[in-house]
Formats: structure tokens, C-alpha cells, sequence
């Protein structure tokens, strides 16, 4: 699963199509499909879903999200 | 409705025209029709409304809101 | 009134010799005939009034706001 | 006495010499008379005053204020 | 192990495929086995593992961090 | 003394091997003979000390400081 | 000593293999012997000890800094 990723890039571009979790720095997460980043890691998630203290919140379907506001990035593996 | 969105921008794209919802880094929403964009994700939303818990509170007509203020934008799908 | 605004900074261009809601991020919101802005947003305003509360607190005539202090700006149609 | 500001910095350039009022991120103000700004907006001032609470606390002469520290600049008019 | 770290990516570069510690500004660190990096200090681990007083709290396996929230990387000597 | 102030950094330049007072966003201050500076207003001190409610705390003797950290540099024309 | 410090990054360069004082905008420190640095002043520290109100913490080896979070570099004369 590790073959193929030389850049941090190259983690996000496996991962389109799949289900990820993003942490914002608000403390709040988001669960959704990844459908578009950039440079500035700016993602799109699709049934992109609020998560706060490991409860679903909100749904929000279709969702920007700003690059500046992210602390990181997992595939879901553990759903 | 997944279809064409190849960069997280082509989302902002589609959703001209429509409402969309902007998270604000300090904690309130605004809700309102996305006229204009740009790559600092500056946007222009007309009839905009500011939203704190779930309230409407302002009405603000035409606004202007500072792309580095945003922390997430979603096509106003719930409503 | 929403025609003519493709990009963000048209919002602002229409706005020129018109008063207008400037949001800080401090909490204050200055509100005054806006006269020139760039594209870091920076704006200046003639008769420039502070506004906390609601209340207009200050009076400064003209004003030059840093525009990374911004975080909306609306053309006052309340008033 | 707006005749001339096309673009911010025009209100900048128009002050130098003048007593100006500078509002910082801090809360702090000073008052001084503008000598020098660039387009950053760092500002350098003569007979620079710390103000708190609308009384001036301490002299510091020449002084280079930063231009990211600034939240608005706006001639002394009120004196 | 000094030898051949003539500019601070050269650490980064020296620990690839090896564990490293991850201080986050939020106060939490990663442990995990440093895939990839990047100018901007993005970086990806495997096996990653955020870290709270000492303690593993949640395992993320693959995961891409951003290098603005970062405040040191170190190999992990100590386990 | 003010004369030779077209730019801000001219102020800093004049101040080269002089006495300078260095106001922090952390609320300290530095007191110390301004050696060197750059665009950044990274400066470097020597003899620095920190200076905590007007007291000195600290002698650091040569010192760098990041520019981003600064609030205001002024000559110590006060001592 | 000062000699040959005209710009900033000079004080790092001739620091290097020396031991020099980390201050974070965290409030912590580091101490370690510099081994490398760029000019966003990242740096690599051998021997990196973290130290907190005076006392060293935790000891980490080889670390490297991001320079974003850095206030000031001192070489550690004290010791």
C-alpha cells in the first residue's frame, strides 16, 4: 500500500474515489469520499460528514474544504 | 452530480448561481447565493445571512467574504 | 444589482463612493464611504466609523484598514 | 481632501508629515507623525506615542512599526 | 549520523522509511514511519499514531500532515 | 534626525550598531545594539536582553530575532 | 566576535556546530548544536534537549525546527 508514494502529494491522489478523514484545526473532523485537491490542499469531499468527539454531527453532502485549515489527512482504514 | 469536479475550485464553480453555506473561522455561517469566486477563495454571495446556532441573525444583502476567514463551503443541499 | 459581478473584487469596484460595512476580525466593524481598495483588500473609507454592539462608538474620517484584518464587507443597504 | 486616493497607499502618501493615528492587532494604538511606509504597510513615525485607553502612556521617538501587526491607519484629525 | 546534513531537509531526507516523532502546534504529537516529504515539511507516515501525554490514543495508519501545523520532526531514538 | 527616512528600513539602517528596544507579540521586549537586519526585519542584537515589565530578566549576548515575532523596533533615545 | 555579521543569517552561520537557544512561540526552548539552517530558518539541532522554565525536559537527538515557530536564536554563551 506504501509503493508509489514519494511525494505527500502522492497519498491524496491514491486516496481519490475513497473514503478520508480530515482534522481541522477547530478540533472538528470530517468524514467523505475525496473527490478534487490542490497544492494549497484544498479538498472536496462528497457526503462529507461533521464529526465531533467521534460522533457524526452534520451532513453536508458536497463540501469545500480550505487547505489553510487542516491538520491532517487519513484514508478512513478503520471504518 | 460528482461528474466534472477534477479540482476542488470546478465545485465553486458549479455551485454559481445556487446557495451555498461558508463556515467562518469565527464560528458563524453565512448562507447566501454564490455570484463570484476567485483562487484566494474570496467569494461574493448575494442575499447573504449570517447564521450563529442554526439562526439567521443578519441579513447583509450583497457581501463580500475574505477567502482566508473561510473554513469550509457546501452547496446549501439541506434546506 | 447583481449584474456585472464575476469576480470577486467587482463587488468592491461597484461599491466605490457608496457607504459600506467593513467586519474585522477583531470583533469591531467600521462602517463609511468607501474610496479605494487593492487586491490584498485593503480599503480606505471616508467618514469611517467605528460600530461595536451596533452602537458607533468612534469617529476617525478617512481610514486605511489592512485588509488581512477583514473579514467582510458589505454595501450598507440596512440604513 | 478625498480628491487623490485612487488606491490606499494614496491616503498613506498624503499623511506623511502628519500626526497619524495607528490602531494595532494588540489593542495598542500609537500617534506620531508618518515618515516612512512601504507595501507592507511597516509605517515608521516621529514622536511615536503608545496609547492605551485613550491616554498616552509612553514616548518612544522614531519607532518602525511592522506592517502585519496593523489594523488600521487613519490621519489624527481629531485632535 | 551528523555527517552529511548540510541543510535542515537533509534530516528529513536521512529518515525516510524510519520512525519518526511529530510535534503538532495543537499540542499532540505523531509517531509513524516517515514516508515522504515536502518544501512546505508536508509530510506522510505509515503506521501513524497521535500521541497525547505520552500515550497512544488513535492509530491512523497512512497519513498525510500539513507542514504549517508542524513544530519539530525527530527520528525516534528513545524507543 | 529624521532626515535620509524615505523607507522604513532607512530608520533601521540609521539605527546599525545603536542601541534598539524590540517589542515582541509575546509581550516581551529586547534591549540591544542592532548589528544587522533584513527585509524581513529578521534583526540581530548584541549585549541583548530581555526586558519583561521594564525590568531586564535575561542577558542573551549575540541574538537573532525573527522578524515575524516583532511588533516595533525604536532607537532607546529614552535611556 | 560581531565581526563579519552584516546580515542576519551571518550569527546562524557562524553558530554552526555550536551550541545555540531555541525559543518557540510555544514558551519552550530548545538547546542543541546547530547543524543546519535555510532561510526560512528552519533549523537541525544534534543532541536537541527541550527545555521548560529553566530545566531541560526531554531529549531528542537530532530535530529539526520549523522556523515558523522560532522567536529567537541565541548562541548559548550562559552555560
Amino acid at each position: 500500500m506504501v509503493n508509489g508514494i514519494d511525494r505527500p502529494l502522492d497519498l491524496l491522489n491514491s486516496a481519490k474515489g475513497k473514503e478520508i478523514l480530515v482534522q481541522l484545526k477547530t478540533g472538528k473532523q470530517f468524514v467523505g469520499t475525496l473527490l478534487a485537491f490542490d497544492i494549497h490542499i484544498n479538498v472536496v469531499l462528497d457526503n462529507a460528514k461533521e464529526v465531533e468527539n467521534g460522533e457524526q454531527t452534520t451532513s453536508y453532502g458536497l463540501t469545500f474544504l480550505r487547505g489553510d485549515t487542516i491538520i491532517f489527512i487519513s484514508p478512513a482504514t478503520k471504518a
